[in-house]
């Protein structure tokens, strides 16, 4: 028997005896990370990022609890936070530097490694689901640009007008940003406001692990930059052998430490609890050269970990047999 | 004291002390992995071979043995990789379905974790060059495609035409491919003659590792592909906490398995060694999946590996105070 999640520390063990269930499925997601602090929120704004957050956790909740695959639980999920305009995905992306729309996403399937990424996509209306076709339909794993594009149509996915990402809140993000000094965006890292992802991991009844993550990468970026979204080993990885990782931040810094695989790699071959392996991936070694954000996880006994070093992260948690879960701030637990 | 090179097991204890020494540098390249058969190669074509290998690694030797940087040694050799119309990056890449070239490049300084990494580029005479512009010139880790050829050209780096790539045997190989029937290279793996890339590895006197590797791609790759060489953690990895590592195969199982971050990861968190970790990185875990390949790599004690579970791999070692070694067949032993 396992504790349904790792926020349930410090107890005694007849508390941990009484609350522990085995859970046969959980699911995980976040919506970016940030300087994401209750000042800036009022109620009614706060309740409306709830909402979202926890309509997508439904989605994918929904799917394992009757059996449905991990894969098809992050697809379903990150879809939900693809088409709601207050997350940095599909609509509500980030504009690019020439006020286009660049967008990337990966999964990645623990049961098989198998994985799909794509970088630079413009009109593709989910890029997960584009994602999840390279995974399957092609004998590659990543697709970058008009290439992606044109397999994308090849395979009947929907094709949407540039302007279907548009929003005013990101556009009005990227005039402050350029008005703010037409090199500022090289000199300085990123500010939270220009960042921003959503990602999704699962564990199912068959007890296979998925991950899944998309973004509209940073405002203002030029030269075709591709963060660590689609870079699999960064933003995403899955291994039935450990665990799911979803990642959410300043993307250099998380391809610099590979901090998806990392994290799986300190359960798989230093024996770290999801726990130990993502307090130590954040808090020490992503923190150690600089980096900001976090990660959602979930391991193949279904506990849960929500972790970030920045003042919030958009998030949420569920585990079979748990209440679910959703939050912002640095100061609300699970 | 440490012995210079992983090959030299199953010596009694007197002969490895009369061996041993410490380098203090040391430097590996590779120059892609495959069907590379004793039977496919008369004497000439090997020394023509083994000669630009040799050139290669001269030239980083040539480097390091003045106390130059292990960055420095990594783009000199890696240049020259490129500029031999023998490697399949640079002149002589291999070309896409649409005749075209796409070349991917990424560099790691172990010292700082920083990183570059270029995909796609068409224009842009040295990748490797362009990817450690994009480390050392700008706030990204990872441009892709018009983006990234535009930064080459704001920063001054050489552009060249798209010819400046084309060789005669590689259009020979799309040809053969694209009449052995169009869509043979979606279900089928790529073939041998179809993969390759270089890479070179290196240790510095001051204890710093360094990584690069260059490719053209998989010949008659189309939708934008993108392979590991570009992907940090896959194609390419440097810690100066485990060892620098550049991989060469099918690239989208040496993503799948992280091979060049989970060959340090298992220096770091489970003891192995150099020889231990590349082993079961490449016989075991590439193997299990079904990919083909090899890396190179060489840890902070200056141990070197060049470990690959094809029937050969060009490849060269050479480590201070040691002989240079080259070679391609798998019998073949440093």
């Amino acid at each position: 028997l396992k504790k349904i999640a790792v926020a349930l520390p410090e107890t005694d063990p007849q508390s941990l005896d009484a609350e522990s269930i085995m859970p046969r499925f959980a699911i995980a997601l976040h919506g970016g990370a940030g300087k994401i602090l209750r000042s800036g929120f009022g109620p009614e704004r706060e309740a409306e990022y709830c909402a979202a957050l926890g309509k997508a956790l439904s989605a994918g909740h929904d799917i394992l609890s009757k059996d449905g695959s991990s894969m098809d639980a992050v697809i379903a999920a990150v879809q939900l936070l693809e088409e709601c305009p207050l997350f940095n995905a599909g609509i509500g992306a980030a504009f690019t530097h020439a006020g286009t729309h660049e967008l990337d996403a990966s999964v990645m399937d623990g049961a098989t490694l198998n994985a799909g990424a794509v970088a630079a996509v413009s009109n593709v209306k989910s890029p997960i689901a584009l994602a999840r076709m390279v995974m399957e339909q092609s004998a590659y794993v990543m697709m970058q640009s008009k290439g992606a594009e044109e397999f994308a149509a090849a395979q009947g996915l929907e094709i949407v007008k540039p302007d279907y990402f548009h929003t005013e809140h990101r556009l009005r993000q990227l005039r402050l940003l350029q008005e703010s000094g037409d090199d500022a965006y090289l000199l300085e890292y990123p500010q939270d406001e220009k960042l921003g992802t959503v990602g999704v991991v699962a564990l199912d009844t068959d007890g296979n692990l998925a991950a899944g993550t998309s973004t509209g990468g940073t405002t203002n970026k030029q030269w075709g930059r591709v963060g660590d979204t689609p870079i699999i080993g960064a933003g995403t990885y899955a291994s039935n052998q450990s665990c799911a990782v979803s990642s959410t931040g300043t993307g250099e810094h998380f391809i610099r430490a590979t901090v998806a695989r990392n994290i799986s790699a300190m359960m798989e071959y230093a024996g770290l609890s999801l726990d130990e392996a993502t307090e130590r991936a954040i808090m020490d070694q992503l923190t150690g050269i600089g980096g900001e954000g976090g990660v959602v996880a979930v391991d193949k006994d279904g506990n849960i970990a929500l972790r970030f070093n920045t003042a919030g992260m958009y998030r949420g948690a569920w585990a079979e047999g748990g209440e679910p879960f959703v939050g912002m701030f640095g100061d609300q637990e699970q």
